[in-house]
């Protein structure tokens, strides 16, 4: 059975997946690039960016999970872009330039659906749907492999109040942010559906690793 | 210089010092014994409780600091028992018993001040004061030791809100409270006041060693 997975998810020490006031030049609000800090040095990371270069240490031996078996990802809108509402006639093809990372379909959450878009070898669909119906559709594009849940901060904490994740992996960096998006906000309980095992990085993050429990 | 130190302080995954709903038959309310179920297992609780049997591992290791080198400890009033407002004559001495385990004085923090309470080794000293005026009526009494900071979530908070707290150790229990009082409100870019350690323990909690900047 496809299984769904949640990937290299950057949350401060006091639970914000993403900073407040976040735009176009501020992806992730004050936070700035501080909740993700610990994947740019990362090998997996770097050969995002076409560079050979990179750490390859255990922060690197998790982060580098987030492809294999995957087959579809699934992202809210507001991880594919800053715009709000309607879409403009913007041309906007996402954060990622000509050749997203992807390479597999990815299926985006929004209240305003729109035709396909294809950018190099990536195609988002648009859905205005359920987690769970938008899971149907990324199952249908990922020919029985997993399906990767991208973020952001809201459309994880939908997949997991709706107890749609198999296996969770969060990294809390050891910064206070004191506002934005709480991931673990209404998920009381949470661990009685999880293993959960935690990982100190020599980078000075904990990784949590979630498993959803058989 | 006499330092100002936080020991075994247990908060969720989700930031939570305590759960909602504080009582006499819930000292942390619906959060009832699992932010601090680490620590009941560890030798140093369990010779709080007079029995010499108890783990001796990472989480003893780190517990057991909690006592040498003190002199005074500074509660809030929530921690010395559930009463609000002005105190009744109920003969509440506290949670401890006969002999409770600080052996040095204890001030606290209260809006309703009183006479010092003696309980076995132990002197209560009641003080409606600011963090400032109570550390310096705290170190009068410790004698050139160090004075911790006891708890709980909001004395904690104000604290190292007042930057006062010289050391901070700080237990993340994998629980999703969900509700109740957060530790880390209102301290955004705390991090860059403090060293910030993380150890991840066997018995599955993470241990935050945070210590001021020089």
């Amino acid at each position: 059975m496809s299984r769904v997975r949640v990937h290299n998810f950057g949350v401060s020490l006091d639970g914000f997946g993403t900073g407040e006031g976040q735009s176009l030049e501020a992806p992730f609000g004050h936070a700035g690039g501080r909740i993700m800090s610990w994947f740019f040095p990362t090998a997996t990371f770097q050969a995002m960016q076409g560079q050979p270069s990179g750490s390859r240490g255990l922060d690197d031996r998790l982060a580098s999970a987030w492809g294999p078996g995957i087959g579809a990802e699934i992202m809210g809108r507001n991880k594919f872009g800053p715009q709000r509402g309607p879409w403009p006639d913007d041309g906007w093809i996402g954060w990622w330039g000509d050749e997203p990372p992807f390479h597999t379909p990815v299926v985006v959450l929004t209240h305003h659906p729109r035709p396909p878009l294809v950018v190099g070898e990536t195609t988002f669909t648009f859905v205005d749907a359920s987690p769970e119906q938008a899971l149907a559709v990324a199952r249908e594009q990922a020919g029985g492999l997993d399906v990767r849940i991208g973020g952001g901060v809201q459309t994880v904490r939908q997949f997991l109040a709706a107890d749609l994740i198999d296996s969770l992996h969060v990294v809390v960096t050891p910064i206070v942010l004191g506002r934005g998006e709480r991931l673990w906000d209404g998920l009381e309980g949470l661990e009685e559906r999880f293993e959960i095992e935690s990982v100190a990085s020599p980078s000075g993050v904990v990784h949590l690793l979630m498993e959803r429990r058989r």
